[in-house]
């Protein structure tokens, strides 16, 4: 960007932040019902934003919350895409919240409210970047679409469903996202990974019913015991996953990404006190950011079974469930590896009992981007001049479903540039956005529009 | 018992099931606070109805429900008490009865009430023998005590804490009960030892709270998979209890104990029938009756941690809890067999994780009578005039803690002659008492009582 602009932004950052606060004030709680005709409020309140900038705003009904997609023509035939969610999650409970959820404030150089970071505050960097690149330049270089949902809190797949009906209409050169977290406070990030995940529900049974432990134990089986078996023989202390043919398709790490692990630090201490663990956990062959982003790992979300209130009840369980999810990396194909998970868990399940899959499985498949995408290297010099930092490439080991769809259906590059950190609160209570990096991601946003 | 009490039983059995329906309708549910006054009302009901047969009744306040303490005096100075319990299981799910629980009905041979043989029409045998031998003799041979409890079916120990008191005023030759099962429809039983039981709640942690398995999956524990570890290293899929030094106590069965097992038949075609398992489970070293009555078993009666909701929660669980109980066989103490399998829980712990005891830790010594103590054989005996069949003895793989005491208290054997069947449904939908059991079970009472 130019002297012009980054002066525009120097001007107007008291109004910026007032006009972010106004978008924080509606609460625009997703999964709530309560909130629907907020949510639908905050959709026109955007779009009406964006209007006045000059965009051509459309809010789409849907069968869930509407998306609001705002286009805007630039000099050049090439498109960005800007992706965002309008809703926010649940403040559930209230009372512990310092200030209140919906009435954003300033205090010690965060902006305290819900959605500040996730994703109100992120997505609105873009539009005053693009608000100041038209005023001080007088037009964009490029074409711009923001295409914002309001259904991420609250796991709709409406907006995907729009991508997959509308591909033609959307195409575009990159999908820009501000939804990660950088590095540390101080180093911003590109992620160029995500994990996949898989996950579904076991149901062991050992009997019609739960039988008195006085009279049939020691001639029924118990399906708690069971599934604990069938548990222990799938995950093993050490980490690793004992599922054959699980760990086939992983592809093996670049030079450049095992020299980038290499210079990424982590604090185990850091991690010990947020969390309260006495001690890491996992495959102690590889190290932790490896396993937190590149390894797959199980997970037995929840497991069930027998007498679960106060008190005791001596009967034998006859049946006994668990959740199970999968986190996946490249090149792991999510349904192969549900296979091999149940031909698993069916093949050590003792003879007296049954195992099956209860309900759906849900997949998610992981996704790499090259960060050669000159897409991505844009978004990285961006950052640089944005956060005066050098940033860094980095995976996560979470899923963004809809980062997949985007690649899947438009077939191009997401560029992941989040401003949020890990400790901004994103789902819990008193939600905050660093004052700094909400101006720093306007800038870095004008840097990455007006060099595309 | 002479002829005359046989032709008094045949002439007034239809009185006698008259009066136990009486009995049988006062909905005398002592675990629900809704229906203390019916389960006052069911304790005055039976100690009038032994008042007017000539005994000395008294309804003893507690601190929960009644206890009904009956005597009379007879010819000698033995004393037999017959223990029993006039309170009855709640009766949900009412609507699944097919006929009302508190409108006892008699079809296809069967006595249909809650209660019914849980232990009102059982205990009610024992009043309707003492009721013809008084008419028809004039008077008892020996001294009777009925010491009857509301608080069975809801683990109240005002009983308990009554013997321990009165241990000096209750001093009696035998105790009887009739409050088991018979062997087969065919078989009536003495139950000569009982399964003792240790019981307590274990809580494994990894972290402070459950955690995004995204995020943190690959670095942190995940308390479900360490529980469910432990239970693997606890008990093996092939019934063995793997806990040091939990076997050690274990008396060795007597030569006649050996034949008499080999003598007694087992169905396992009709457990898998009436449970539902495809297989029958447990130390395949043992007959299945050894394994049910004569080793001790470990359960886990309940287990939970996570997420146990409708769908998906994609957590890292940071607790996991189970319930575990062990039945106990002679000399088992339940106080060691607990430390021994504390000792290994905490020992197979993984170091990331802690494990811990939650809450109490209740216990019941297991309990054997010798087989030739005269009140014994003399059960046996009446059983054999009574049912016209050739008694045998038993164990039960559950626990009776009064019968601890009774033991331990007053030092005097119980001799456990049930008339019921496993088959009575008695804390089931549709509990019912076969009328051939209720008369033979008076005529077995009315023998036992004239030979005492």
């Amino acid at each position: 960007m130019n002297e012009k602009t980054a002066k525009y932004i120097e001007q107007n950052k008291d109004r910026f932040m007032q006009e972010l606060f106004e978008f924080l004030k509606i609460p625009s709680v997703s999964a709530n019902a309560k909130y629907k005709d907020d949510v639908l409020r905050c959709a026109n309140w955007l779009a009406g934003h964006l209007e006045k900038m000059g965009f051509k705003s459309q809010v789409i009904k849907t069968k869930g919350h509407p998306i609001v997609l705002s286009e805007a023509k630039g000099k050049s035939n090439k498109r960005l895409t800007i992706y965002g969610h309008y809703d926010v999650q649940p403040v559930d409970p209230v009372t512990q919240w310092k200030s209140p959820p919906f009435e954003p404030e300033i205090r010690d150089g965060f902006i305290y409210a819900r959605g500040a970071t996730d994703d109100k505050g992120q997505l609105f960097a873009h539009v005053k970047a693009i608000e100041s690149l038209i005023k001080s330049e007088g037009g964009l270089g490029c074409n711009i679409s923001f295409l914002v949902e309001g259904e991420e809190e609250c796991g709709g797949n409406s907006l995907e469903e729009f991508i997959i009906k509308e591909k033609n209409r959307l195409a575009t050169d990159a999908i820009i996202i501000s939804d990660t977290s950088m590095y540390d406070e101080k180093t911003p990030a590109i992620t160029y990974g995500l994990r996949g995940i898989a996950a579904f529900e076991i149901k062991v049974r050992t009997a019609a019913s739960d039988l008195h432990s006085g009279v049939f134990g020691g001639a029924v089986g118990n399906a708690a015991a069971v599934l604990a078996y069938i548990i222990s023989q799938t995950i093993g202390m050490d980490g690793r996953i004992n599922v054959p043919g699980l760990y086939d398709d992983i592809r093996p790490l670049k030079d450049w990404e095992k020299k980038n692990l290499a210079r990424l630090s982590f604090d185990e201490k850091k991690l010990a006190a947020e969390t309260g663990i006495k001690k890491v956990f996992g495959e102690s062959a590889y190290p932790i950011l490896q396993r937190m982003w590149m390894r797959p790992t199980l997970e037995f979300n929840g497991i069930f079974g027998g007498y679960m209130e106060m008190g005791m009840k001596t009967i034998i369980p006859s049946t006994a469930g668990a959740k199970i999810s999968i986190r996946l990396v490249p090149d792991q194909n999510p349904h192969k590896v549900v296979d091999c998970v149940i031909r698993h868990i069916k093949s050590v399940c003792p003879d007296f009992a049954d195992v099956e899959i209860v309900g759906n499985i849900s997949a998610a498949e992981p996704v790499i981007f090259d960060v050669e995408e000159p897409a991505i290297k844009t978004g990285r010099d961006a950052l640089r001049e944005g956060f005066g930092a050098e940033p860094v490439f980095i995976r996560s080991g979470g899923s963004i479903p809809i980062v997949n769809t985007f690649w899947k259906e438009l077939g191009k590059p997401v560029v992941l540039m989040g401003f949020g950190l890990d400790s901004d609160g994103a789902h819990s209570i008193n939600e905050k956005f660093n004052v700094n990096n909400f101006f720093n991601g306007i800038r870095t946003s004008a840097h990455l529009i007006s060099n595309c």
